[in-house]
């Protein structure tokens, strides 16, 4: 699917904002392939339909994790989780995109796992500093992530974590498996 | 048990500096237990054993976690986290403590576990705030011990989750696991 083709699908289920975002992850994600090798077309299609289910109501989304047998332990989580796997579902579904690889890069992009492919990597780290990301931290994580792509990685999934233990809030276990296993291969 | 034969075993078994900070966390469960309603004489015989193994050679504690089938993922982290199930092992099988509550407290009192019993939250937060330890936020946690066994506790997990983050170590999944529940269930 041509890059024009693929922004007119997600700009119609998207705020403005979100879009914006959209496109800075695209870019983003796209210097981060060349950079590190991996496919930049396939970085393209999966940073534009990385939110793609962003907004679709919380029942939608629940009844798709219910019904797809996606990890049910989804749901005792933060609803913010869901969009991620419920997207890579929609996307397939309704956007006609086969390609596992990007489905998973999109469904992966909120949570980590443990395992993480070179694209999935590249999506959850284009979603964290793509140029329109204003937080604590994330000046850190852009200047890593032109020397590093792993040590940046570990570094914006250690703030995710440290972000939410700061409010008290659960921390989805498959986030600190991801944890886990960047350090203990690194 | 009474205390003097529980301490005169335990000494054997510990360095100098080790032995003081085993009577600061007995003096230190005893008042919690009598603040929040445990056990007393419980917590002073699981405060006096918790450190019981942790001068065992590594390689006996690998023994035991492989023979007992304790959760053998210990294993793949930090040794630090052996001396507890271990120690749980020996002193029942060395000093002859049966009481079941109590070998639970020492086999939780590195890792914490979901669902901990209050006797295994005075043993924690005892080994975490008693007046020997000095280290960055152990006064806001004797703060909160003052008030809420709970929220101090939470505040103990989390520093001990982000002070091994910080040096990017590995963390044992029971330990996030704990975190979880606590904040879940508060």
């Amino acid at each position: 699917m041509k890059r024009e083709e693929a922004l007119k699908i997600v700009k119609e289920q998207l705020t403005d904002h979100r879009y914006q975002h959209t496109l800075g992850v695209m870019e983003t994600a796209i210097a981060l392939a060349k950079q590190y090798g991996a496919d930049e077309k396939n970085a393209e299609l999966a940073a534009i339909f990385h939110d793609y289910a962003k907004f679709r109501p919380q029942d939608e989304m629940r009844q798709i994790i219910l019904s797809q047998k996606f990890p049910q332990d989804l749901l005792e989580y933060h609803a913010e989780l869901w969009h991620a796997p419920a997207g890579a579902y929609l996307v397939e579904k309704e956007a006609g995109i086969l390609d596992k690889e990007i489905l998973d890069a999109i469904r992966y992009h909120t949570s980590g796992r443990p395992g993480m492919t070179l694209l999935e990597k590249v999506i959850y780290l284009a979603d964290y500093i793509e140029p329109g990301r204003h937080f604590p931290g994330v000046d850190e994580v852009r200047a890593l992530a032109k020397q590093d792509l792993d040590t940046a990685l570990i570094q914006a999934v250690k703030n995710t974590i440290q972000f939410l233990m700061k409010k008290n809030h659960p921390v989805y276990p498959e986030s600190f498996q991801t944890y886990n296993d960047l350090v203990m291969e690194d």
